[in-house]
């Protein structure tokens, strides 16, 4: 039986810790959190200095928790892995170091297909690696090797296809609610753009105005835009558009 | 018996032909195009002088064909339909003219379920409008009475939610592969974002660094794009993104 320490009881810690638990071969032995008790019957622990030491500790908190919490464990010779996107590896002060970070949002009330979310592994040698390994591939198909200098790049990709991308339906609701469209007209157009780019490369798929350069449908747009920022927005990934396809 | 005449062989009415064959109140009694002649047992007409009238005839061509081929049209006094995103209904000569276009972006290989694509209908008067609206539900459970000028933001609004957010997972993807990341890693985030605005208003499913102010996180984040094009886009997004939560 391997046993896991859990640090932290937010969103990613919670989803973990419900999906570890339903594992034949794995025990949640501790979860620290300062503040909580739960009437489910966790192993929680409100003093990190009556920790003991597990095969594997998740340190599942914010960011600029992480070193300090990992320098406050009162362990040492085990595996100790953060779960976040941003931050290096290194951050964690122990030897046996590692990485186990799911590349997904999380909200707390939404259920997740746990085995469907890809999961970035780092560690500082072979066997730790395979420690994180073999938990990943009981939780989720898709699992990653992936440097901390790869996860920040991944961070930085994530804003631009989740992030910026949201924002973008922002906006179209925006220009919807203005002029009495409902927005839900959008929804069947917004997910075959995602269908498309599971067979096709993103640049091929591209359509539009900008990508035939159509400039006289450009012009006519911008006039309508009424928004400065919007019209900015319009301008610029235009032109980005025009660009790329001159390369293809 | 309703009659359909086609006009146009293109993308749009590849799909519509297909569809409306599969009704039972209703016949294709010729469709128009220039060039065309295919092997299937369809009414292909390569004369536009030759048709004759129809109760329905969609006009399914490119946006700076329609207001010429229906001037063409060798009859009067029955209604006139295009099916374009841009182009007004004006620009139809006829009395009765209308407009019946599906809101969503097509590829003649790949078969779409129709019944969920929105049809954005307008007619010059009722009697007409219910014709289109007959035919329409019939082929999707989505109709929606749509003016010319609500049809010129739908089509900007398309422009920001297909087309741009195409664009940010091409910038995406050039981001993956210039550090050896498997992009396939970012279609369950891709996904979730779009599933969450099923539920939620897309200003209040945003996360990320820029909603949440964490001005250093965009900062490392700008130092580590080498592109020029996808750093502006990553700076003006931001703004926009920060600019929009203070309205929240």
């Amino acid at each position: 039986m391997i046993t896991i320490n859990i640090i932290g009881f937010g969103n990613v810690a919670t989803h973990l810790i419900s999906h570890i638990n339903t594992l034949e071969d794995y025990t949640i032995q501790a979860i620290y959190s300062r503040s909580k008790n739960t009437t489910q019957n966790l192993p929680i622990v409100n003093d990190i200095n009556k920790l003991r030491s597990a095969d594997i500790t998740l340190i599942s908190v914010t960011d600029d928790a992480i070193a300090e919490l990992s320098a406050r464990l009162p362990y040492q010779n085990s595996l100790i892995a953060h779960t976040s996107g941003t931050v290096s590896i290194d951050e964690i002060t122990h030897e046996r170091r590692g990485v186990f970070y799911p590349l997904q949002t999380f909200s707390k009330q939404k259920e997740v297909d746990f085995s469907e979310i890809p999961l970035c592994l780092e560690a500082t040698n072979s066997k730790d690696y395979a420690l994180l390994e073999n938990l990943a591939l009981k939780l989720t198909k898709k699992v990653y090797s992936i440097s901390s200098l790869q996860r920040k790049k991944i961070h930085i990709t994530a804003v631009f296809v989740c992030n910026f991308v949201n924002h973008l339906f922002t906006i179209g609701k925006d220009i919807a609610d203005e002029n009495d469209i409902p927005f839900e007209i959008f929804m069947p157009l917004i997910q075959e753009t995602v269908n498309k780019i599971k067979t096709l490369d993103p640049a091929q798929a591209q359509t539009g105005p900008a990508i035939r350069n159509d400039f006289l449908t450009i012009e006519q747009h911008l006039l309508q835009i009424s928004n400065n920022n919007y019209k900015n927005i319009y301008k610029l990934l235009s032109n980005s558009i025009i660009q790329h396809g001159k390369k293809l």
